[in-house]
């Protein structure tokens, strides 16, 4: 029995159940398509039952027994029916209108309708031809669904049709719009999960109809999924009244339209109806912006389907409530192999699907309910788009020796890194008009990034102001993405990699840390895919870090944390990609590689500031092929075997390495000392274990095996030791980094209390050589009180003292 | 001069300028009040430019020279004056009806609004005498802001009266809420930036309201302030129609209250009006809640502020925009320094406020404006509740040895380690019925916490339906707080702790990367008040994660990330703590600790599926105690030398390790195996870098210097590398832990893959212990045999064979 309900609490309901109600009237279903579109509903359904219960016996041919289900019952029914429902009358729209179609399945767990769907459209048993369309089939098809070395019950890269996995709730939406931008003709249809509507990310992702162009970009068409439940809980927006939720969605922008109901019939007809004014809509618009040239931000159409979670299951299993509540999201039945009972009602229910009437005796979809799928790449699990490594075509882009920064002498002058780079990527965005995009949260401006403006501006739909004249760099058709949200302008670009085109995100490396997760999902994903033969390779994600953390001194501590590298060094070897180039022609080096690339995540870590340039193109070239190396014009250990070695990794750390040196050579002339640069991050790890990773031998002959290496390092310094902890000489590595100190500070003041700066970098390597003697500790104490003066000049005036640059350069 | 607007862009703006336009009538200042309240904001705007400018001749009463102003000039001015603005009328209200206040100051880089407003206050002269008001007091206020040494341009720790620094943006609301909690008459004006509310986690926080009881707790009011630009960029909410935005908060769930425009005189007047509505609304619903003893949710009030940003500045400098554009976002002129006439500008507009007038010639605030304030502790930057830790009440706690499961001997019987854990929590629920709240993503029930219901339900204000009452668990006053938003759950819990109070977030391990920046801010919040005196110290802040790594099996590969360690290991070791207790009684032991703590972050990894356990309560205590050690019971090398150490970090590893080492012994019976278990993580580092950590000697006892070490590890085995590269027998340590390896496995296969399994383990153990020869080959191949029958066993049946948990067991 249920317990009773709490007291004085009032029930109100916007009942799920029920014949439909809805905004858009009509019955535009005959009543054989009526009939048609049910029937290819419910065989979907069974699918999907099967696939969360079955091994054996695909068909019910024979009475439901213990045996022929499988051992550990896993899956999620929940979101099944309405998410089957709304893609076949999606289908039934591709064929009448020729639509590119894109279906993407936002709700958690919800795999089964897409797979069951791919099924029936005859591509998953084209791409894996063991799961053929007959019995045999069938029950392998059943078997490997959430079955150990099977597929999982999100929509996984094994599942066809889809560029969108799921795991992680949030972005259905974001990786909605970033398929659509510049595919004109393409209307994602998105199912977007009432639960996962609660995560931030989806939140504020509504908001990117103020950056979709109807002249240039197709358009989303999402589907508010109001299922109503969680795992465990009602959802916010099934739980609050029609008038806030109409209003919630004008207020994004959207001018939704509500299907509400669980009747079969008065839904079908009611969300058939309501499709095709959607899509009708969608087309107008673009017809109006496409004939005028003109470019407008419409109220783009969306549509909320309310209707009960596990729909079309019992509404009651022993006394409690399933569909229409939190039971029915995962296994609906879970007690099936212990009670008979149950299983007799496992079995009445897939048979109430009729199965016999869909699947031949041969256990082939019969082709009246074949005909309802669109044909070839108009079906939505062969949607191309979804496999966007088939469609990507290569960039465009100009010699990156073009844009070099000349340097005469390493470490003499200043150069602007950042901004020189700026050009490179101005003219990749202007040879590859609709291939490529730049992303970023409201920084590129602030990053040095701006020259890209010359190419094309922001894009922007929202309204315009008379200031936007003044500077304001924004176009209906621009180039540039900016909103303040990491986790949209992520979401964007990896929606538009995934549909097969190139893209680069700008950030803040501070803030980076936002993403975690959403880059997890994305390596997770580049990783599987490799596995799965039909899929082909897509663009690299690109993210640029810049805005570091050792010119944050103003900013203070929360914009202080390198940390992210240490995230993504965790991912599989296979497919992240570090870089940390020292100044402008390796930055230029490195990002070509990164554009040229394939199935990376790829992280650049470079300062925005102007910084000493230190190696000429070919040396910059020669230098990030390699990934890392002994410096020779830096170094003066020729022919010897070093003292010691001053290695760095990053812009700023290699300045303050190199000073260092300048600092010891000047105080202790007959020292020989080497300097190694580190570009490609992952050269330090053991081969074998990263494909870039050096030989012991390799790292030997530039590390050396027994000499102090004093290891001046952008991030946490304990991320070298996590890389080099195999290495022979590794007790020798003596690494400085971040350390999580820091203020408001000078830049000298930051990297002085955490160590990373020239005094403390040569007085770490005097101490390291005892055998200097008096000599040493001469030049310690001369270093000690360079470093207080220095330190101090800074405190006083609140600016780094400019001596600092003029350091006694030796090389 | 301006570039020309682009073509075909209909320039549209619902002005920030000009007259006030208001949703609310009246005129509620009389002439005098309406004229000190404006006085007292001019001379906080003027300490808003002093800040940002000066060093010297604080009270411009010399000729303003370029000696006077920083050499270095930062700082932020775009949104102050929208903030002081309200922050003054929000000082009217407190005093007229005696309100317990809070100010949060959500746009980024706010700083210089609330602090003016604190020294206007008295309270930073308090709390930093040497910032005296008086001339010199004024300029080390002014000198110390943004320069070396001082204090940043966020409400950061140091800030009198904030508990939300706003460094990383999207907070602002679901601290508030946090905040307000429990904190019946407390009202936390919160002022949302514009650019902020396009980030996810803000964009999902508006809906606490279904969250917020009326009866137990305070309220938010928030004042959207829409100054329309980003740092080089509009928002979206400012430049949406009015009808959009008005529907967007309505949708959200509030009653939104416009006040819009420039004009002082008339703004002052629809504001005044406006905030006085609001503040009587929220007392009117909280009393009618309150007096009928019926809880219900209201549409509250918020109110859409519409000034321009940098309000009150030069509209134009050099023929470009800046008031009411983005260039007023940092420094407003920033070539004060070598460009004459900019220095005048500058001056002239200081002068404009006619500091002369308000700061008496010892520059002390003169009492007519002094007067506006409200006293003692209902000034709002001196409100206790922003400095939790001094309100802070002692959680009631049974003692946690009471929920002790009976282990008689370990390694025998399986027992729910969180399902017992439960049961202590749902004690400390039942104790503290205002001081203690569990916070979840959904997850509560799934975690096996769902014993916590019998002491109080899930708070929700949403619509409830019939099922509910069919273990819905909802309640109007519930005690556990479930949305499907980490960001927000986690918002709720840092503004609950910071303000006082006690809590607990659960979440499955995967997804807490969600929330890794948030964690990353709020150590670094942590760390910082350490450095504040008056600051008190605040409840540590704990983070359960649970549905670990080594149970996603069947979720999957994007369910597969215990990653989130490496983050928190980054944090100062002043403020993390890292506990993987093995079983049911350490989980206690560790939980009790963890809650009685202050000013930590503490991670706790634990799974919430029943395990083996292994130490009786005493054992267990004197385990979490010690935080790492040699399990004798397990161990047969006692007296002697080992042959070899077996160790384990974690539940999951700990069994594998355990049944390793079972194996080892039933081969090899004469083999000397030591067993080490670690449960603080943090032991690990060397003494010295953290509180917690082993000196050598230690380390050496446990885990020898020279023997073999095949350590078992929960999360990335880099980890565990990280923190002992220092230790003398590094070189011997063996490491196994997820290695990005996975997808829908079995357990055992999960763990095969990466070679955490008990077979991998004794392997690994043979393989470094060369010298048993053929007993070792031998033993080698029985267990790689032993490895495929399981492994074939579990995949075929798609459950892990029983018969692993019935291992010849001989401890």
């Amino acid at each position: 029995m249920a317990p009773a309900a709490d007291a004085d609490v009032e029930v109100k309901s916007i009942s799920p159940f029920g014949q439909a109600r809805s905004t858009v009237e009509g019955t535009p279903l005959s009543k054989e398509e009526l009939k048609l579109t049910d029937d290819y509903m419910r065989a979907s359904l069974y699918l999907c039952l099967g696939m969360i219960y079955l091994k054996q016996n695909p068909l019910l041919k024979e009475p439901l027994k213990v045996e022929h289900l499988k051992a550990r019952l896993l899956g999620h029914w929940g979101s099944d029916a309405g998410q089957v429902f709304a893609y076949v009358h999606f289908n039934r729209l591709i064929k009448k209108y020729d639509i590119d179609g894109l279906f993407i399945s936002g709700p958690g767990h919800g795999a089964p309708a897409v797979i069951s769907q791919s099924y029936l459209e005859g591509v998953y048993s084209e791409v894996y031809p063991d799961k053929s369309e007959d019995e045999e089939g069938l029950q392998r098809f059943f078997k490997q669904f959430s079955f150990p070395g099977g597929i999982g019950s999100h929509a996984t890269p094994e599942t066809p049709g889809s560029l969108h996995e799921g795991g992680e709730l949030g972005y259905s939406v974001s990786h909605a719009f970033g398929t659509v931008f510049d595919h004109p003709n393409l209307i994602a249809l998105t199912m977007v999960g009432d639960g996962e509507s609660e995560t931030g990310p989806l939140a504020t992702s509504w908001h990117g109809t103020k950056f979709l162009n109807p002249i240039t970009d197709g358009a989303v068409l999402p589907v508010l999924h109001l299922n109503g439940y969680k795992i465990n809980n009602p959802t916010i927006l099934a739980r609050v009244s029609h008038d806030e939720l109409k209003a919630l969605f004008i207020g994004y922008g959207w001018t939704p339209y509500f299907v509400e109901g669980s009747d079969p019939e008065s839904m079908h007809q009611a969300f058939a109806a309501t499709l095709e004014k959607a899509v009708l809509e969608i087309r107008e618009y673009q017809k109006k912006a496409r004939e005028s040239g003109k470019a407008f931000r419409p109220r783009w159409p969306m549509i909320v389907l309310r209707s009960p979670k596990g729909w079309t299951g019992p509404r009651k299993v022993d006394g409690r409530y399933l569909e229409g509540y939190w039971r029915s999201h995962q296994v609906p039945i879970p007690d099936v192999a212990s009670n008979p009972d149950s299983l007799k009602v496992l079995e009445e229910w897939m048979k109430s699907y009729t199965p016999d009437k869909y699947f031949g005796a041969d256990g082939k979809l019969i082709p009246e309910l074949k005909a309802l799928a669109p044909e070839g790449t108009k079906r939505l699990s062969a949607a191309p788009v979804a496999n966007g490594g088939l469609i990507k075509k290569p960039l465009q882009l100009n010699d990156f020796r073009s844009y070099a920064l000349d340097v005469k002498k390493g470490g003499v002058n200043e150069g602007p890194s950042m901004a020189n780079m700026a050009k490179f990527l101005r003219d990749v965005i202007e040879k590859n008009p609709t291939n490529f995009r730049l992303f970023g949260p409201d920084e590129t401006e602030s990053n040095k990034l701006g020259e890209v403006y010359k190419a094309s501006k922001k894009v922007w739909l929202g309204e315009y102001f008379e200031e936007d004249a003044d500077g304001g760099n924004l176009a209906f058709e621009g180039r540039v993405m900016e909103m303040l949200s990491e986790h949209t302008v992520e979401g964007w670009l990896e929606g538009y990699i995934l549909s097969g085109r190139h893209g680069l995100l700008n950030s803040y490396e501070p803030f980076i840390h936002i993403i975690d997760s959403m880059v997890n999902q994305h390596c997770k994903w580049i990783e599987k895919a490799l596995e799965v033969e039909w899929r082909a390779k897509i663009a690299s994600l690109n993210i640029l870090l810049t805005a570091t953390v050792w010119r944050q001194d103003h900013n203070g501590f929360t914009h202080q944390d390198p940390g992210f590298l240490d995230v993504v060094a965790n991912k599989s070897p296979e497919v992240v990609r570090i870089y940390l180039p020292p100044d402008a022609n390796c930055l230029l080096s490195v990002t070509d590689h990164c554009l040229r690339s394939s199935n990376y995540v790829n992280v650049i870590v470079a300062d925005k500031q102007n910084h000493l340039q230190y190696l000429d193109m070919e040396a910059a070239i020669e230098h990030c092929t390699k990934g890392a190396g002994i410096w020779d014009w830096a170094s003066n250990d020729q022919g010897e075997e070093p003292d010691i070695v001053m290695a760095a990794c990053g812009d700023v750390p290699t300045m303050e390495s190199l000073a260092a040196t300048a600092l010891l050579r000047e105080y202790l002339p007959d020292l020989k000392i080497r300097f190694v640069n580190v570009v490609d991050l992952f050269r330090l790890i053991p081969h074998g274990e990263h494909p870039h990773g050096m030989t012991d031998r390799e790292f030997t002959a530039i590390f050396t095996d027994d000499k102090p290496v004093i290891f001046n390092f952008h991030s946490y310094p304990w991320l070298i030791h996590r890389l080099t902890y195999k290495r022979k000489g590794q007790h020798n590595l003596h690494v400085r980094g971040y350390k999580e100190k820091g203020n408001i500070d000078t830049p000298l003041e930051l990297a002085i209390r955490n160590q990373t700066d020239r005094f403390s970098l040569a007085i770490d390597a005097l101490d390291r050589m005892p055998n200097l003697g008096n000599r040493g500790s001469s030049a310690r104490e001369k270093l000690l009180n360079e470093q207080i003066k220095c330190k101090n000049e800074a405190f006083t005036e609140g600016i780094d003292p400019k001596a600092l640059r003029e350091w006694v350069w030796p090389f």
